[in-house]
């Protein structure tokens, strides 16, 4: 017997992370900033003219790609902008993991890099991250059919340096290699430079975390005029407009406003430095964090337990009940506030054990 | 020699519509509504607590959703939102037509659809209009592996009835069909209703055309929760926030402002009844439009030279070179002002012949 459910897609759901309505929480859960978007940003937006919401937005949003060049001293045509990093990402894969052969990136790390392959039937190979959460770059000598790593990566927070990055495109100057830049800005060398010698390479990044514009959806990639073509190509097969005319405009303000830009970063660095340096005297292990986040564990308590206590405390950290990294918790950097308070309840838990 | 372009996708580059950028035009040429959004969805703009964007949006815009919901009288379960219609339906090709017969749709129609087909790898066949430029229902009898209708229809500007879809729907039990809204709301049948009588039926809606919001970028869907269940597993597959904090907002206060929607349309409406009259004395044969536009021809004249002649003076419509509409072209309606000059240049053209 035929039915419309023999052509529906067989997916299982992927379920975003919740997001709490309570009041007086600390939020620190989903590595969102905890200062606001730049002044300029927001001035964009009060002072838009309406009336041409009428409109579709600019096509390509391509001044916000000339904002981008600008910044990252590149040329138009290798920018590339989205509906946020995911958007960028998911095109990015469609666009150039088209082959036979697995694609490549570690066991611990962004979880929708599986999820886009499911979707687009893309095989893949995940490597394991070493007992220090380090990926092995010896691993990506084997043929591949695509490398996928963040720097820094997620979430154990940790960077690489110019001299892995630039091994890893010489090991595979056959494949595509994306390096995600989600997190890059707060403190670890950023690929894009080489984008200029390895026509393969294509960076990607995002407003969501440090320009704090995670509710206005914008990612963007930087690669070679070659790359940026056929994922532009593809991104015009799906949908002509997808970067909306406030988020363009806001994008543009926030780029032009580097003052404020490394102000927050280097609030969101002291603070992160401040707090690490607190758990560690509390006897906590805690990465090196690169990121606007903190990968930590204790040998004296269970960090699931931590986890549920300070929600219990209205303190939301997040807890991946994952193989390897179950016995850590991931803490986003929030004010210094909000992290005394996260302090405060976990000297809390630990003197109540 | 194995290079790392083997992998890359194949495709062929679509490109969207040039928007000019010049001063004093008449553009009406992207069916784009000539009033402003309603004021209620400025005023959202304008009081938005812009601190709130350091975090990620709503999530799945459920607040959105249950807007939508009221509405138009259905269950939250039964809303999905996107980032425009075009994300919502190609969203909807992925998920649905999953099986081996060619999904069924007429030969002039959106012209994304081929090119959604293309870059899912959905096989598709296409029946003819006829020479009226209406859909032959009957040859949606033959087995498909889905059916897409605009309804109205573009760029031909006709729509159909409630026994038309009714009868589409019985003769396509088993598949899924799309009924495509997107211009809806200036004067046809909207099969929203018919959802809850059938399971396999999924209508797309916009807020680019008659909600004066193309800038925001904001589309939807209202299916069976089965149909809705799917669309929101693929979605959250490739990216879970695809409309951003504010175009959530303003979507919820554009869907609250019936009146001015109400106004807005009518206006629309009564130039387009106007317009067409006004063409019609000049010899033109004019469709009867259910939509913001019209599509027009002449025997006297040649259409592409019309479309060339408005032009030099400032007036972009829109001409398609393509079989069987090549005669004709298609005018958005502007505001009065606007068609004014649009049909005083039309007079000065058929003048000069």
């Amino acid at each position: 017997m035929n039915s419309f459910r023999d052509n529906l897609r067989k997916i299982t759901p992927y379920v975003p992370g919740e997001q709490s309505k309570e009041k007086d929480i600390v939020k620190i859960n989903a590595n969102e900033n905890p200062y606001p978007p730049s002044p300029k940003a927001v001035e964009a937006l009060k002072s838009f003219n309406t009336d041409t919401l009428r409109f579709y937005p600019n096509a390509n949003a391509n001044i916000l790609k000339e904002a981008l060049a600008e910044y990252y001293g590149v040329g138009v045509k290798n920018v590339f902008v989205g509906n946020g990093s995911d958007d960028v990402l998911a095109l990015a894969f469609q666009s150039f993991f088209c082959g036979e052969l697995p694609i490549a990136y570690p066991d611990i790390t962004y979880s929708f890099y599986p999820v886009w392959c499911d979707l687009f039937n893309i095989p893949y190979k995940t490597y394991p991250l070493g007992e220090d959460f380090r990926i092995n770059i010896e691993d990506y000598k084997e043929p591949n059919g695509g490398v996928v790593i963040p720097n820094p990566n997620a979430p154990t927070s940790l960077g690489e340096g110019e001299d892995f990055i630039r091994k890893l495109l010489e090991y595979n100057r056959d494949s595509v290699v994306i390096i995600d830049e989600a997190y890059v800005d707060f403190g670890v060398y950023s690929s894009v430079k080489l984008t200029e010698e390895y026509d393969n390479l294509l960076v990607t990044g995002t407003f969501s975390k440090s320009r704090s514009l995670a509710g206005m959806r914008i990612g963007f990639a930087i690669g070679s005029a070659e790359l940026i073509g056929v994922l532009e190509a593809v991104k015009n097969s799906y949908n002509s407009y997808t970067v909306d005319s406030l988020s363009i405009d806001m994008g543009i303000a926030s780029i032009k406003d580097d003052e404020y830009f490394k102000e927050t970063i280097n609030k969101v660095i002291a603070t992160r430095e401040r707090v690490t340096n607190e758990l560690r005297s509390l006897g906590f292990e805690v990465l090196d964090s690169q990121t606007n986040f903190i990968l930590a564990t204790h040998e004296g308590y269970n960090m699931k337990e931590l986890f549920d206590y300070l929600k219990t405390k209205k303190v939301f950290i997040r807890y991946f009940s994952l193989p390897r990294i179950e016995k850590y918790v991931r803490v986003t950097i929030g004010t210094d506030d909000e992290m005394d308070r996260f302090l405060c309840e976990v000297k809390s838990f630990t003197e109540g054990k």
